[in-house]
């Protein structure tokens, strides 16, 4: 094929000055909740079995381990507690309970314009995970990573556009009190981004704790309630098909709190779930409905995410890999089921394996984020930063994720098809009677800001302007974008009165 | 999140047998041809707007600088040359074309385990381009492509399983005469690969030319025109709307010879087609649909390729962004009007607007390639090696785009659900009887080859494996499989008889 028109100079003024007008919010070409849906792996048919699979492993087989709490309320919404200690949802209560939850959840941010509204296939990104490492760009080095590094990068993610929430993707290792890991994690994350923030509790006194915290930060535990701005990822199974006893307790707590929770179900294919695709659907679906079965029948219509995350196993080793084509799947296919009950629901995607923010990482990053936004998931977890399986969290590759991200919304919203976009008048005008181009029409300069996207660091230079530059290097241009932003102060910091009072509450480490 | 299941040694032993031993062709997890269609951003009204568009465009704008040969020819089977100088094509010989095209279209590779059926939504993965320049990965210098870099990326190219066909991707530099240029490419190509080769000329003497060597070549030109293994990448148009004298005569002459004809309509939205993506999609199937009536009205049933390949501006300069989120888009559309025509049809996807195998190169190729393969592209030109919008072509991209490619592919394929995948009767043995993890069972050790793509590249290690490795550079290992590959001889060079005959006839510049 030909090379590509050269840059000219015709019509650039123009369009630089249409570039520097400011443009609304519901103008920008993308933005929060777009809709997906336009992939869809699964048929109709398909959907039906996993479902009535689902119901089945429910009613056949059971969960084990649930905590004398949750077996009280479960049962007396109609679970069986088999001999075997496992119990059992006949299909009625499941189906029942699929048509009683909330299906209309928002997830507020501190900040009101950063709320999540959950319903239909609006698609949102963000982070998560529980990495235990920060990665260094630049040598490679895999460090244990720090509250502070955990703080620097919800700082960050405050300031990204595509980064619609933050839910806690490392651990802050160098806290070795559990409790005060808990109340760190969620102050860091708190002071660091106005946008919803997801977190973990090790245990239900540290949630209770952290409860107290928050109603601080909202001023009162009324003004709290009113507004949740924190969720909590809650793993409260153990797969395949196993309530996990501290992590229910935890659940209990939450929801006792007004907290919304994310049901958590992260079986591996081939290790803790069924290698084939199609069956490791079914066992987070069935341990998710268990989930939402829990969630109301202690409280009737808590807002809960429906957390199907299954992941792959590399089976030569297995171990993890997020980054394959399987793992795209996995996640795009829980989407559709998602829908296939009309609940919020959410996924794992933009894992890469790579070590480090290279081109397998890109690839991997784009490949199940782009088909996750494309299914419609509500909530794209995981999305940016993640490493070598999730053990390895980068600041850099958090930065050039926005962008990555960016495209992958570009194509979540899809195309428009109206008259004006089919562009006849304005084929005929050009070709007709005009220059016999579109480079300066008057409908390339009005879809220039509103239809495209364009790159903060991924660079479309041409070669000769490139080497000109010094060959600019995509990573360092990163970690120059990270220094900035981390010079700059945080907005969501709280006010001095408030942080005192936090601080004579809890053993706050980083520093006032 | 909780920490991936970590590595274990119980059943690697059978799991690394079951590795060993060969799989049939049929049961490789990915290969040529699968059935993509899952990601549709256009729905039914929306095609149908398109198409009455694009009809209307035909009938009301039409081509200007048709070429008197083909000006006979179309307005013979119904088209209108207008006072103007416009060829117009009413509907009804639009429509009448479709109907009678040639939708059974087979490219044959020289070894025909590599033929490509193009029908229905089977996707095939491949090269294509005119870079002039050959990126050095390590260096990052952009220098003049030459013929032999050209014939090593044919070798490498046919190395590669996720690489179904080669159509030229860059420019022999070094041959400065026109003819011979022409000539050496097509000697370079089909002497590196038994794959299908694509592959243009400048003048139709010089496709005449290419004729006669491909006679030599197949051995007679029935054995040629039996199982034509090149067809004729061509520019048929200048978009908007206007034919391509020359390359209209060359098409010409390939039909005279034979040989498939790709009609390659490459405008680029906000340059040479309309800024909307719907617009783009539409002058680009206006310009086919006109490529078709020509070929038809020479040669009724004549194989062609409806090449719509709408390119995308960066509107801030003019440039063009091959990596774009609405690149993807605009692939993505233009598959599913080749299916709304039940039409082999190709497109332009993984091109990188990165000058180098970055991080940014594996988003911008995957975002592309993978929702091109989804949307049952049935030829994904452009698909591996190319950098700065098509400006240069790497080795090394090419050999990191079969990992790609082989991601893309698995999520092509997508999810099978059968009573043995929905996996209940696994479940309940694991969870009930069995060890309460899936890693030895009979259903993952079957599944691990059928079901799973492991990259060759692309590293899965642990941090602390990786690190313990060195951290190994993927840059430096698609170096050092490139060396290894290069080594080979390449298994698609002519007997020493043909050979000779060649030399004889034609100015080959490639050493014998």
């Amino acid at each position: 094929m030909n090379a590509p028109v050269s840059r000219r100079s015709g019509g650039r003024a123009a369009r630089h000055a249409a570039r520097t007008a400011p443009l609304a919010e519901h103008l920008r070409p993308v933005r929060p909740g777009l809709t997906g849906g336009h992939f869809a792996p699964l048929s109709a048919a398909d959907l039906d079995r996993i479902h009535h699979a689902a119901l089945a492993a429910l009613e056949q087989i059971g969960l084990a381990n649930a905590p004398a709490s949750g077996i009280r309320a479960m049962t007396a919404a109609g679970a069986i507690l088999g001999d075997d200690g496992r119990l059992r949802f006949p299909a009625a209560l499941v189906e029942d309970t699929i048509a009683r939850a909330n299906r209309h959840v928002t997830l507020c941010g501190r900040d009101p314009r950063h709320d999540l509204d959950l319903s239909g296939t609006r698609v949102h990104f963000g982070t998560a995970g529980a990495a235990v490492h920060l990665v260094d760009a630049a040598t490679g080095t895999y460090a244990e990573s720090t509250l502070q590094d955990l703080y620097d990068a919800t700082r960050i993610a405050d300031r990204l556009d595509n980064i619609h929430f933050v839910q806690r993707p490392m651990v802050a290792r160098d806290i070795p009190d559990p409790r005060e890991m808990d109340l760190n994690t969620l102050y860091a994350c708190c002071a660091g981004t106005t946008k919803h923030v997801g977190t973990s509790f090790s245990e239900a006194a540290f949630a209770r704790d952290a409860l107290r915290m928050l109603h601080l930060i909202a001023g009162t535990e009324t003004a709290w309630r009113a507004r949740p701005f924190v969720s909590n990822s809650n793993c409260f199974v153990v797969p395949p098909m196993k309530f996990a006893l501290e992590s229910c307790e935890v659940m209990e707590a939450c929801i006792e709190g007004g907290m919304p929770v994310l049901l958590l179900s992260a079986g591996q294919a081939g290790a803790t779930a069924p290698a084939s695709i199609a069956g490791a659907i079914v066992q987070a679906v069935a341990e998710c409905l268990a989930g939402l079965v829990y969630v109301n029948a202690i409280r009737p219509g808590h807002p809960a995410i429906f957390g199907t995350w299954p992941f792959v196993s590399d089976l030569r080793t297995g171990a993890m890999s997020g980054g394959s084509g399987e793992q795209a799947l996995l996640t795009a296919g829980c989407a559709q089921m998602h829908r296939y009950y009309d609940l919020p629901g959410g996924a794992a995607a933009g894992i890469a394996d790579a070590k480090l923010p290279d081109m397998q990482a890109g690839w991997e990053q784009m490949c199940s984020n782009v088909l996750a936004g494309a299914s419609g998931l509500n909530m794209v977890y995981e999305a940016a930063g993640m490493h070598a399986s999730l053990l390895g969290f980068c600041h850099e590759s958090l930065i050039l994720g926005d962008d990555l991200i960016g495209q992958a919304l570009r194509c979540v919203r899809g195309i428009e098809v109206t008259e004006d976009a089919l562009s006849l008048e304005v084929i005929r005008a050009t070709c007709l009677d005009g220059p016999g181009h579109y480079l300066g029409s008057e409908q390339t300069l009005s879809l220039m800001q509103t239809d495209y996207v364009y790159p903060n660091l991924g660079d479309r230079s041409s070669p000769k302007e490139w080497a000109e530059r010094g060959q600019p290097n995509l990573i360092a241009a990163a970690t120059a974008r990270k220094i900035a932003l981390l010079a700059r102060p945080s907005t969501a910091r709280f006010d001095p009165m408030t942080d005192r009072a936090i601080r004579a509450a809890f053993p706050i480490h980083l520093p006032a």
